[in-house]
């Protein structure tokens, strides 16, 4: 059965659209109330983000669009050092659009939240003119604990940047999917929770971690390096990256570096945990070739450059243009 | 200018976009950190809400879709008994959406997110291919007294029911403002947190609140006699209806109880407080011209029964089909 504009309507088809997709998979004593808002426990110190999901093809090798969007919201939420609670979700559907696979993506998106420990307390269904898309929009809610203060600004010289594992992934598995590559790589869409919680519970003081996401490590070094201050110096062996999608990426000129990722995440540690937190990541899930790779330099010029396998030194600038476009 | 796929992108052209139309307007100290997520003091009990916006066209008479996007969900927030105090905003815009529209819409957000006394705290911008659309989804985060549960299922034989003003004003401004029609009709787009305080600080007993929005009264009264499981009466002469409106529905055979509002809500109150609510209600902002129309009849058969203007009875139906698509 295909999405119609009266599935949009916000009466009884909208009504038994919501029912049968969405109200009977992510069951919960608050969405089951079925009111304009979900009333739910608080906290002192809240963290809120928001993301929207317009990639193409909704599913592709290791995800679909449903678990990458709580995916997504989730990494946010646990960035700032707080733990995700609660998602809303909100989808524009295309007149078009498959119910069946609306049936697929709700089942990832209840799973991937199960996976993820928050529940999805609210949402809305919206219609429109097009040829079948599936777009969606999750707001997330974390829990902060009182004294937990993170953020690029508080990168010193010395500090040791770790990353959680390979990068592109993501990117790759995407782009072959368009291009009806078949290949092994697959995308690396994952809740990081494990990872970051394995971090704070081995006692490492963490100064700032941000998912790899759109646009890439570059990008998220360069904002780094302008919120700090501070000169970021990579080195390229140890950046960690699989040798599919370095073939993938060496057929197509592309650089890991700026490549989109859905389950990777770079975290600044005081120097004396470098040790500490590489053993904690590299036993959590979905973070097993952890790697350090590289460190914050003095104050002074903030950019980043790479130390490359051949002995030379890099600029490395962020993202400029196109990239991928609805990669999530 | 118009939007390209490039905007997208997540890289500088994206971060260039999202400081020119966004940042400007929406300052705050919070949004100013640009991290992922915002950091924000909570409370001990939220209310969570979410909600699309898909209208066409982007601007009509008496608002526009920046407007209506803050309004939809700082009245769902009101509507739990929360007070609104943070919205995050996420953007899809089709290749081609004029800059210049985007600003205005903006701008439009930020005036009325002030006038509802809350803050912009997190977004996010993705580009999909399309003929330059423009969807918005809010999501919002609001605080609840701990005393506080409204709800249908509160709802008993004798309660009365007050509606905050004229029915059908932001449903035919679309519908005019499609068909090229001039008229004086303005939608009624506007945020309630006036004439529910007013209700709050009045002492007035509160049993439940619903912003009547797509679908119209009908829709969601059948609701609330469903959840409550009592019959609910109304009184066709006192449910209000401006003059302009009564014309229009007239010629095109339109109800105005099925039709949508963006600035109406319905709300239920102990038989003691009808006065006072009533009075609390015409005394606020966008609300003068509430009125008593109806009252909770005793359980039993749940459905929504209207006393004519002619002396008869009839049953009044949830809105079935597709009423008027992309009205909000």
């Amino acid at each position: 059965m295909k999405i119609t504009m009266a599935h949009g309507s916000g009466g009884q088809e909208t009504a038994a659209l919501i029912e049968q997709v969405f109200a009977s998979r992510f069951q919960n004593p608050v969405l089951a109330k079925m009111e304009d808002a979900a009333v739910v426990p608080g906290a002192h110190r809240l963290a809120l983000t928001t993301d929207s999901f317009v990639v193409t093809p909704l599913f592709f090798p290791g995800g679909d669009i449903g678990r990458l969007s709580v995916c997504g919201t989730v990494n946010d939420l646990l960035m700032s050092g707080a733990t995700p609670k609660y998602l809303t979700c909100g989808f524009i559907l295309e007149e078009g659009a498959e119910l069946s696979e609306l049936e697929r993506i709700a089942a990832s998106m209840a799973d991937t939240a199960r996976e993820a420990g928050v529940s999805v307390v609210a949402g809305d269904t919206k219609v429109v003119e097009g040829k079948g898309g599936v777009y969606i929009n999750t707001a997330g809610v974390g829990f902060l604990p009182a004294d937990r203060e993170l953020g690029a600004d508080h990168c010193r010289e010395g500090d040791v940047l770790l990353l959680s594992g390979t990068l592109g992934d993501h990117h790759a598995a995407i782009l072959s999917a368009r291009m009806g590559i078949e290949n092994e790589i697959r995308s690396d869409c994952a809740p990081l929770c494990e990872g970051v919680a394995a971090l704070f519970e081995a006692g490492v003081q963490v100064k700032a971690m941000r998912d790899v996401t759109r646009g890439g490590l570059a990008t998220v070094l360069n904002e780094w390096a302008q919120q700090s201050g501070h000169g970021i110096r990579l080195e390229e062996e140890a950046v960690p990256v699989s040798k599919e999608v370095e073939a993938f990426c060496g057929i197509l000129g592309l650089d890991p570096l700026t490549m989109g990722n859905e389950g990777k995440f770079v975290v600044a540690v005081a120097k004396q945990d470098e040790d500490r937190a590489l053993a904690a990541l590299k036993a959590a899930r979905y973070c097993a070739h952890a790697s350090v790779i590289g460190r914050v330099e003095g104050p002074g010029e903030a950019g980043v450059w790479m130390n490359t396998r051949l002995g030379g030194t890099r600029r490395v600038p962020a993202l400029y243009g196109e990239g991928l476009p609805r990669i999530c």
